[in-house]
């Protein structure tokens, strides 16, 4: 049923690491070997790697062993890498690569290439996909902005870790009687702060997808004040905004404006305009460290199976995509370019306002 | 939107305790307090606080308070509970009193219940749905073999401690290149040995649903002596059944035989049969305690909520449901008497043989 | 045995909170009233309750249960508060009020008090006992700064906390081929930092005992670089100096002056100076929380319990303390107004270095 | 200062794992080769790898990377080997191979040994350098019960899963008015059992130096339920032995008679004696896995390093010492052929009687 034509692939992992590309690597490394002898070629650091045709080395059965609980990558990765606008260095006119990239998976003997990655390791390989380089891609985000797929590996690592952040918080909160706020992960999408947040019993939470004002979050305290509960945890997405904007608006040209250390901002006004300590904390890089959780594990070894399976039938321009409990595939066409974020009327927002939480809105 | 004509219901929680059952308190009574304004009252000890209608108490948002992260159930539970065939001692006639039970949620002044348990509680909920009492269940099962749902909370929190307790064993395993047996929970469905045995990187699991040849696991260890990994990690449901049958049969009348410490029976036959020293270790309770894992945790909080909204859209006879990833309502009429096992030509399936775990058939 | 004229204590928490306070007000709740049946009175926001005479309650053994494994304290606390220097608010003239401390103390029917803080609380305690109060010490810091005793509980989960932190900074590390930069508690001493950076890997350790170079740290990474680990993590106590000091130093009239965002100080360095992309990490608040340790468990519970004993031997003036393995007593007055510090030519230095952990002098 | 006659050290590892021992290793190396230069040999499977010359491999930086946060050995280990009474099979005549152990000493250029063991492993190493071997003794017991040492690394790690077990058993036994045993490692000390006890705030504690009555537990049980405390968790160290015998024992002509499944024996016994429910939990092999934590990758590192400096000076016949805070040396001679057992009135069952738990005597 497999392809005949396929002997060997290549597989990569673009963009911020996450838990479980170990995991990811290992089942199609095994699946590959064990269901069609394929030979399967570790390209490292993402798009890198096929630049430089040397930078690659075989996932043989004996590489893949005992990675499945640990974090990273082994093939290293890059979020800064675009062979179709390749800068050398960080100030360097970018120019197109890409044939190079495509004359080189021939020349490595790539039958197909697997891309494990986020939106724009996924838009690249889409173009990939147009110049007719047969590959099948895996997607991977911490924030959980992919469309075409429930979820992916990653997150829910992320929010374990967020969770466990806001547990420590409480206590200290509830001693000292502090506004804890703790800043998360999510530029354009608040999944990790709306889970969390209702994981570990957070007061307040400022997503991207609700424009924040400070004025609620200031009655919401005064209100749990007011009954008797003398502390508050405030839960806050690196892309929530106040409403109408404010100073610290980095606008570099994308179409995602955000704001440096709005935790810290929001922290500063609470800490002035209550009577509360004020104590705050930025998660940062812990939220894409260590081992995946069994969860994350087990998609991505789903995914990776999959994906094994899909290049075997010829899939190619396809996702992996988990819709619960399945997993399946979709067009990679349709899945990049658009981003899956919070509805601001939404079965998460309404629940957690229904359990007295604050959005600000 | 809401039904004007509830004020008071009650809440209940049956069979096994189950992490995030709190976790589900807590939101049916900040929801019910929060959006209707509605009194809750929490019933002890599942069914058996309604034939005894003295034990309950008010869930107030105080008695709620900090209960989120803890495992267990306030409200207490029992799994030998049936007030349609009740036992005042273990030896008696059973007895029906459920006409009582009607009678007391009566006289407790509840307009509607909500009841949360597995498949034996939720049973007897449908029963008192034909007899007219208005309530609505909410899915809780550690074993995720409750058809309707793709999964209930519980699940996730017991498949993270069975893949803790793999990856502890698998540094004993190595080290002494032995054979390390776990048994886990599943009586009827496999899915906590399939996915932690997934997660954990086991090298053979025995499920319900693949009757299981010793050979198999025995030619499996010694495929793996033989290209040097001279240790193995068996993963065994506690349902596991070896092919034919075998003595350790305990046949108690119902529709669902099992074997009394299979994985010991297993773990003493891999020892007499090979010349790896083997170590049995049986997880047991530990499985169903501990803080919920925040997934538990969330889903748990969604669920609670929706039930509550239920409740007031009046949808009696109905239980909450996760179909990812909404959650949404089954008839419960749908949903009781049936189990869902893992298929064994299913995807959980071939993922595991494409790892090359061996399932032992 | 016991002192028969003691019938009432007060227990009071201070300084900052720490996991293993509750575990101690458990352990002398319970032993104070299983032994010597006495009463216990919790005195709330450390000695803030003392010159406010309402503010207190029972600590009975129903007010003690289940606070075992929960950080934080039931007490409340506050590292703000000096009787002998009060101010109403923060910009107010400090005035004397230790009078009034001790009038409540008798107002309130206390035979004796136990003072649970670190180094500025026993301070006060110390004047307090100066007075004629009868009082014993418990020592508290996450910081393990105080000298007469071994460790203290808090210690080793603020240790696990951060090893925790460098685990899964690692993977990230390793991943992108980054410097990832941790900044951990400890203003004069360096004790989390040697700690968790020995437990965790680190490849450069900072810590105020040893003012750094930072020509040491770049010499360090490029080693790395040079032997192929292209990758580094550096650990760096909150109160690490550049030698020579540097422009972040905020001289607060305290005889520990210290420097704000040292991590972020060194990581913009590194970034600048080396080729790698940098990460930083303030782990702040999240080393406070959380539930304490198993070792802090017992050791709480120690501490708790021979505070108890101290009291009812009338060892007034003391202090328990660890020598490990046993837990005794010291007298407040050798142990208050010094700092232990990490020694830069004792053992744990000395193994850092003896593992190529580069301490940047 | 160094020995410079030394250019060639062998490490082993004997006994039962333990967390910690790869974190020993690593630093033996590490310290070894940074310090000295020295080339350090890796032998296999304790003593098996010096009666087989060819069973071990250089440990070299390379080789010790990444060890330090892992479980187990990577050298392997057995628990069932002795040179001076070898047994080729487990029904073999026992033969003297030590001089053959001598000899391949000398074959393998090793000027000095380290051996990481427990009593029976240090015992051997004791015999070994009274025929001049040069060694250097490191001890290694997740029970605690070596004399001459506080503490050594496992123990911490094996407390934690230990606590960790008990966390999650008092949820369920609270939710079902249950009594939970859990029998935890220790057959000749409590350490374990009373430790975990301790910090998971156990109601019964049965240790083998306290010979325990059931109808103290049972009257403990009882005054729990006239408290309203319907349930209870006892903790069981392996080793615990009722007053008077009982018919598990198992004479095997040690000097330490055990009994089978003291843990079930005594749920089975309270089962049949109480009104309860009561679930058995044996924790068995998990306390010797999963990572080391901190605390014990620090004292192993500490020891590791320290044991390389004894060699370099020539401390032969000695065995690294935790006598905190210090890392120290001893006498091989001084703690072989003695058990370090928690003293019947020593601090901590005093500690635990003081809290109101139940020792069952």
């Amino acid at each position: 049923m497999a392809d005949g034509s396929i002997k060997r692939i290549g597989v990569l992992t673009g963009g911020g690491d996450c838990p479980g590309l170990n995991a990811v690597l290992r089942a199609i490394a095994k699946s590959a070997i064990n269901l069609f002898s394929w030979e399967v070629i570790g390209i490292e650091d993402g798009f890198d790697g096929l630049i430089d045709p040397s930078r690659n080395e075989p996932l043989t059965l004996d590489r893949v062993r005992g990675i499945l609980p640990r974090g990273g990558t082994i093939l290293g990765t890059t979020n800064r890498s675009n062979p179709f606008a390749y800068r050398a260095a960080s100030d360097s006119t970018p120019i197109d690569l890409s044939e190079q990239v495509v004359k080189n998976i021939k020349k490595l003997g790539l039958d197909a290439l697997i891309v494990i990655g986020g939106d724009g390791t996924l838009a690249i390989a889409q173009e990939f996909s147009g110049m007719g380089v047969r590959l099948v891609g895996i997607p991977k985000t911490i924030d959980n902005d992919l469309v075409g797929t429930d979820v992916t590996f990653g997150f829910d690592t992320a929010v374990v870790t967020a969770t466990e952040a806001i547990d420590k918080l409480h206590t200290t909160a509830e001693s000292h009687h502090r506004v804890m706020v703790l800043e998360v992960m999510g530029r354009n999408a608040g999944w990790i702060a709306i889970e969390s947040g209702i994981a570990g019993g957070a007061d307040i939470i400022c997503i991207p997808e609700i424009p924040f004002r400070i004025e609620s979050a200031l009655a919401a305290i005064s209100a749990r004040d007011a009954a008797g509960s003398k502390f508050s945890i405030a839960v806050v997405a690196e892309g929530a905004m106040p409403e109408g904007g404010h100073p610290m608006r980095i606008d570099d040209g994308t179409t995602s404006p955000r704001y440096a250390g709005i935790g810290t901002w929001l922290g500063d006004q609470l800490a002035s305009r209550t009577e509360h300590e004020v104590r705050i904390t930025v998660l940062g890089h812990l939220q894409r460290g260590g081992s995946p959780s069994p969860f994350d594990r087990v998609l991505a070894t789903r995914f990776g199976t999959e994906a094994t399976r899909l290049v075997a039938d010829g899939g190619f321009g396809q996702m992996v995509a988990y819709h619960g409990p399945d997993v399946e595939s979709v067009p990679l066409a349709d899945v990049v370019g658009t981003t899956k974020t919070v509805p601001p009327d939404g079965e998460h927002v309404q629940t957690a306002r229904a359990l007295g939480i604050c959005l600000c809105d």
